[in-house]
């Protein structure tokens, strides 16, 4: 991830939790007490998000100390020990629900994808995320995608094209519209196009595009769509795929199954830090 | 909510999004492309954020039309028609993901939190969130919570005094704790104290703290609580409270329920813009 | 206070004084210059505000050294050392500006608040600041007042509620308005509701506020207010009482006196910075 | 002014006081409630920032109506009309301590720097502010000043050279200090020097100078340094000059005064607001 | 290009040249004088720009009438009128040197792209620019080489694999490198390998490359290069490529031309604003 | 340079190179890899930079190391090192195009600054730049100036007062200009007016302006106006003067000339980063 965004939006975080101040732990807590404390998972899942917990207590006290034990990426089982931090019991406790809330989110939606990554598992397929990112944050969700073992998506309209729908209503066609997007967009881009019948994918493969987007198809049409294609292009299946469709979806032989549930609809992973106070 | 802070909010969201542009639309879609489109529920739920989606479309394009059919703290049916929205397609195609982010989002915290007044409404308890929101987007969700028919819990760590158990720890009891707050805080702040255990409420009484938390207690120990505060303050019940266990909770008196699964694991409500393309 | 906003307020402040460089020491003081100085108040008075002196050097040069000799909350007499600074010249001199502007400020809102408390000492009134402060600026004043011995009323419009005059015509009379506004806030809100004449206090009583205040009142009405609502909730005094009329409006048995003098007229207290320089 | 830096300082003053949103006029105040007030000087002064305050009703609402009755620059006394401001109730009450509590500010710098300038009126010398202001706001302070009748120092280290007793320190000298500012300001820069004794004149006029600062110099002392300097270059008074001193120093001869009290220590005019809603 | 950032970027400039204000326009132009004027190209070039020079005039004062005479990506000869420019005299006077000078950069990378672009005509080759642009900037600069008639090589680091012989040093080769990468992008990321000898083509193909970069190698080296990869995959040349050298690059039969040169050492564009005032 | 502007300027274009992650380092290398490497100039020039280009590297990585060989405003031969760095190698590689884009912008500006010193070092004139700078980035453009060996003209709008044709058309000429201006500007601040034609001059004079631009004259003219105004103002040439100009408008007494193309048409300086890891 990039450090310097990340220091911004920690920083956003945290003027958005102590506003004015701390009121409870100004008025309580002096000037040399020390706070150490663990992070413990309170449920099973996949950790994603420490690096960004050690610096909302780091960007309040460089000298907090924040050490990993599960790292990201790791599996951990309840009741299993995440991270310790020792420090000043100001900037602890401070720190403590900003660390908390991106680390749970975060952790949230790496556990879902680890869950959809092992349902695909058996196939070639592979788990992609979608643009449905909770606003402002997509970077930290993309990253905890990565965590849970899959792959991100486009990480927004600049990076790379994709034709949908509405596009192909203005342009008047597949072969119109691709031949307008490679007129703007250099050797670097990729260019998918989204197409919700069979009858779209021979044009779309004369046209040349490098993807092809199948969009909320059923079974039996996807398996269809891709024995057309005959790994000519890259094959995605999209639409409303939850994890409990990931492994049927994935059987068809798609080669990428986008879902927007890993980051839309992810539950937080149930994680508390237990401060001892000196 | 603060329009300064909404609109920088939803800038920041489109910079995201569109970076140097959208290849996409920039190849394909002309000036003077018209789109005209609607906002459909594909699930039954409570809708919340319309104006941060118009804002979304606004911020690109100020000549864009944006007509809210379902308002803000409805309850939509799926299928139902929820906003629409006209004007030069390029904004309108740009504008679509994150005004739909920011509206699933927060349609979804209103809905589970619908649920959960629903479920307390027989009860005199009052459903409130928490401080366990999505780091920088916290206004957004508690107005959310409130378009759910709940109230806000304190905002941040700067407008009430929540005093918990690691501030007793430091403190060395009740007692101290809110005596120390009180020298720091004006007439304007509320004063509440975290109990887990029955034998602290005595003395949280007799500090004249103005609420009184029971922290993870089961359903007998917070009747017992509720016996024990006899209505002399506000009897607040928290951790881990989800819609499911809000009756059986309510239903022992408590005043108040605070349920961080409200803006923690609400899944987003599934809204999709149909447009058309001139 | 908070000290991702401190460290943001002193940035923008540095950068307001220093703008593209100082071109006086740019020209004059070579890299290995040190200076070494000593912060002198001029004037009798109470300090507020070294911390934030100490960060205006520190984010120019995080080498500089900063001592503080009087803290905050300090009582100093004219000629009186209060801090002292060593460190590389050309950041001593490019910061020295902006850290007695910030100190100056606070410092006398600190001194004209610790006078208006004690005026009020012998009796039970306790003196509050208002929001009729220096825009943008509010949290370094409202420590101030802290620093000075006062309490601070609400810090903005989003933290209590405060129900006014203008807001009594909207709503058609106390009674709906304090309905109004527990319908849309939490419980740890506090609602305190202004009035102007006697005849309003028994429906403010009625309606059930935590504080009531009175606008503008001669001794004598305040008195029989104060005699009215008996001690039921708390009596707020406010309307232009400057320090010298503190100990009359405190003897009517207000619990608090409000004061905009303290942060809109304070005259900034005299300190210099006397350097060294090798 | 600069319109850009100017609606960035007025959102962050709104958001400062909006925070999350407005408690009580959110609760209260309908969509479709207009308001009508006018602001009025409860004591005599000079007027001066109502194209800020006008600002600070449009950032909230675009069609809020402000009319200004008393411009930037004119003396009003008490009981008179400044300003009117009509439109939706919301804005209008969310803006109006923004709005009141720049207006009061500047005009109170307007208004004493008025006095001071009469009492120079007989005399040669022009009144200047000082680098002893507010914090992030020196650009509306300056201009308060100038509606007040006097002229601005410079606006920062960037823009003119003062060569003060420390940097003379480290150059050994005023003739070293000029030669060195000389390498490195361009032909548009002016170039002054602080003088604490009359023996430093002969070597500031020698090194070329465009102005000389006497440096809390006392009466008689001043007018030897005007009568050794005979109108070669500039000279300005500095240091603790009140607006009860300013006569006698503008009589010794001096072309500039410069008064640190304009900016630091000018009383809030009070303005106030009296609304109409409808 | 994204409205959203282009404004943040138009206003930062504005508020760099005109700082606290416009000291000579203040001055002399009253708030009703009226100013209009024509842009005239005073060399002859390929515009770029008059949408950003609009907006700096629009920022100023949404009133100012900007027509665009000479659309973006159009060839003007000396002498001709580019834009026109009609409105308060003061907002234009502000705006004039930012309009211009972000013109004048745009134009003039349009212009030696377009020269660079006539240049490869006869080939198959597309010019490309790279990341040698202005730090901040490169949004515009990259627009407007598309103004030129070029493409876009990858935007950033983020939206495209250039692995370069530092990633292969470190990563032990070719394969290796690739492999790492496939691991961590998804299936919307195409991934180039820059190469110095003939020698790693081999290895770049079997790795399964979308692109390969042929770095500063000379003339015969490239068409071997060429010849060996026989269309396989993308070939790019780079390497300082001036627009005297791109035909005989071109001629190699490479896909792809990068040319620092576009970005890095445009000479501006010569514009000029002629007004005329009332 | 002001340290806290430029840390945000670097910060903005790191930002922007980095976007959401260096898609290629962080695929392939690792955390404790270690880079080491020289910066050389690829060609003779002057240099400007160091300080920003090492910014760029601490500010992703405070422990990497940065070692400047030839120091701002150095001259360098082609082949001569300029800096090293070391450091872990995911930053250094990050940080690379960045530092460079800085510094061989300002090296190139630095370069071509002192070609055209060179060249007036045999008169007394004084080369100084204008405000045709790449907006945003003036600040590093001027000061790479000054490391050219030239002077800075004024800053922007509001450092000193530059009278144009325009706002003499608005006056009705030069006396009723400077009138207007004097009373608006204080005693530190520069009037200079334009002038086209000989016959100005003397109103100009009378006027008491401390400067006179002699906009696009021939050089018989500029000659003229020199002898005319014989010593009395600083006389400044301007206009499309080029480094093969200067001598001849240096010969013909001008105290200063200002160079549009300084800054507008500057070739970048070849810098080359040769990085060796381990």
């Amino acid at each position: 991830m990039n450090p310097i965004w990340l220091a911004d939006v920690v920083r956003r975080a945290l003027n958005e939790d102590i506003g004015y101040g701390d009121l409870t732990t100004e008025a309580i807590v002096s000037a040399n007490s020390q706070a150490s404390g663990t992070i413990i998972a309170k449920e099973a899942g996949r950790i994603a998000g420490s690096e960004v917990a050690a610096l909302a207590f780091h960007l309040l006290d460089p000298s907090v100390n924040f050490t990993i034990i599960a790292a990201d990426g790791t599996d951990v089982q309840a009741g299993q020990q995440v991270a310790q931090v020792n420090g000043s019991a100001g900037p602890v406790l401070m720190g403590e629900r900003v660390a908390l809330n991106f680390m749970q989110n975060m952790s949230g939606i790496a556990t879902i994808t680890a869950q959809a990554v092992r349902e695909a598992a058996p196939y070639k397929a592979r788990i992609v995320d979608t643009r449905k990112t909770t606003p402002t944050l997509r970077p930290l969700e993309k990253y905890a995608v990565r965590m849970g073992g899959a792959l991100n998506h486009r990480y927004g309209l600049d990076d790379a094209v994709l034709i949908k729908e509405n596009h192909l209503a203005v342009a008047g066609g597949i072969t119109q519209a691709v031949s307008l997007v490679r007129r703007r967009v250099g050797h670097m881009v990729k260019v998918e196009v989204e197409v919700e019948h069979l009858e779209q994918i021979p044009e779309a493969l004369a046209a040349g595009v490098d993807a092809i987007l199948l969009d909320n198809m059923d079974i039996p049409t996807m398996r269809q769509a891709v024995a057309k294609i005959a790994g000519r292009i890259i094959v995605e299946a999209s639409g409303n795929i939850t994890v409990d469709r990931v492994a049927e979806v994935a059987a068809t032989g798609v080669d990428i199954i986008s879902m927007g549930q890993l980051t839309r609809s992810a539950p937080a992973l149930d994680l508390s830090l237990r401060l001892c106070l000196q």
